[in-house]
């Protein structure tokens, strides 16, 4: 007997540096699991197909549906971005779909775009994950990281989102610019949640607008001595509260708040927030996107209701 | 008869990478110029004295001001920062003087702070040096570049002022991101004041808070296929954008409005103003430089008035 015989589907988030794959039965249940380091960046636009069937060897030939960069003009084949006001109905009917040499049924999941100035590929998926267990969810859907994303959802529809590089500036100012002398490493940073100087940085960043803020940092240093560790939960501070601060001056930040993170991440972006009065409940990024996976899994009938 | 018998004064512009000398006479009519790359930077902490005195060797043992970073903890001779608001009098009281074992007068110029959060070195010479022309001057002194100011100046008085990282931003983002996929070398950009892109970056970062602008030039490239080189504009035009919204929200550009700095740089800001519905007159850096640097030695007695 085959193993696994009561899979159903396998559902696939492929992103830039990570392709994670879950074997899955009628009712959505996890049968097994498998990661491999060949994300879109390192396959350079070949070798998908390979890099997923070796990987999934041994499950059976049942469906494959996918998100993230996976999509992409890079990724195995382009799904084309949805523009927003977006549903589930309306990404469930752009799914771009294929069936490989095998035999095996493949669905990609496309990003949303706004207008010409703001693209996801990966996030959408994560926010029909909320939205599959809370339906009627109305307000704003923060996914911080690399390429932090605030999206504002109404009754199950995208309405809008902006995008900041977060993650991205905060390395680039702590490990290259002149700040870097300022503070210590990056790499070895902690949990911020709860330093007062992360606080200070979000407070700053409040009151003054974000382009301004950054120098503050080797200021600290040359006129007050901070040091290299406190600076760091500063810079942290600054980046992050820039990024509320100019989120919510656009009102994005409005009605009902979740974060979709994890860890250290997710508490240093709950801490920023309550400096700005809001709070935001917390909801774990890859139960999200294997729960928006699923979700239009069955909306497609590749699942049971 | 030894050389240049009217010298009265070196003026030294002595910056992180550039030591620049200036031999004047009693008018402030300079008779000779060297320069070096021998700045603060590359000697690191050591060899001041050996590097200033090797490059006027040949020139007359008369007093020398200097202003930069020659005044900071890795300069020759620290010269504290003065808080603001400073006037001349309050800078040239400040000095920080010294006799070498030659048996040369030196002055070093101080920076100014804004209580623990901003400071400036060398800038301060340069406002100086506006107000050796223009000694009634109210408004804005705008110098722009890889750490840009912008000073509140008041009747002969720095007032206050903000830090911009602009220029090293710039360059990360063009270098180093996620973005350097999406625009041409930054280290070949011509003259944007006429680009269309740039203006388009410009009037971007006018209506939308500068964190939520930088991913728009990904964006531009995915979506509506623009061009590396035109996408470098578009960046130029975020940053330089972002730094004049930030300052105007800030209230800091009030008055009449100077930008101290010359060619393309000057002619962007110029254009990025304009975008703003504002104007200013440009002054050129190095003479500014100069022209600070006699004013504070008349200050002191070491030139004519």
């Amino acid at each position: 007997m085959p193993a696994f015989p009561s899979a159903k589907l396998i559902a696939v988030d492929w992103g830039t540096t990570r392709l994670r794959a879950r074997l899955v039965d009628g009712a959505g249940v996890v049968l097994a699991e498998a990661v491999s380091d060949r994300g879109i960046g390192p396959l350079n636009g070949a070798g998908h197909e390979d890099a997923f069937e070796s990987l999934v060897a041994t499950w059976p030939l049942v469906p494959a549906i996918m998100t993230g960069m996976v999509g992409s003009r890079q990724g195995w084949r382009e799904a084309a971005y949805v523009p927003c006001p977006a549903d589930v109905a309306g990404i469930g009917g752009a799914l771009t779909r294929f069936t490989t040499a095998k035999g095996r049924a493949v669905a990609i999941i496309p990003g949303l775009r706004v207008g010409d100035v703001n693209v996801m590929r990966g996030e959408e998926t994560q926010i029909i994950g909320l939205m599959d267990a809370e339906a009627s969810f109305s307000g704003t859907v923060i996914m911080p990281g690399t390429h932090s994303k605030w999206a504002r959802v109404e009754g199950g529809t995208t309405i809008d989102f902006a995008s900041f590089m977060s993650g991205e500036l905060f390395a680039l100012l702590a490990k290259h610019s002149l700040l870097r002398h300022s503070v210590s490493d990056a790499d070895a940073m902690g949990d911020v949640s709860s330093s007062a100087d992360f606080r200070a940085g979000v407070e700053y960043a409040r009151a003054v607008p974000f382009a301004a803020t950054l120098f503050t940092v080797r200021v600290r240093q040359l006129l007050t001595g901070t040091t290299p560790e406190a600076n760091l939960d500063y810079l942290s501070g600054l980046v992050i509260g820039g990024e509320i601060a100019s989120a919510t001056a656009m009102d994005l930040a409005r009605g009902s708040l979740r974060i979709i993170a994890a860890g250290p991440l997710a508490r240093a972006y709950g801490a920023a927030l309550s400096v700005f009065g809001l709070s935001a409940e917390v909801r774990d990024g890859d139960a999200m996107a294997l729960a928006g996976l699923r979700h239009v899994a069955r909306a497609v009938g590749w699942l049971g209701a």
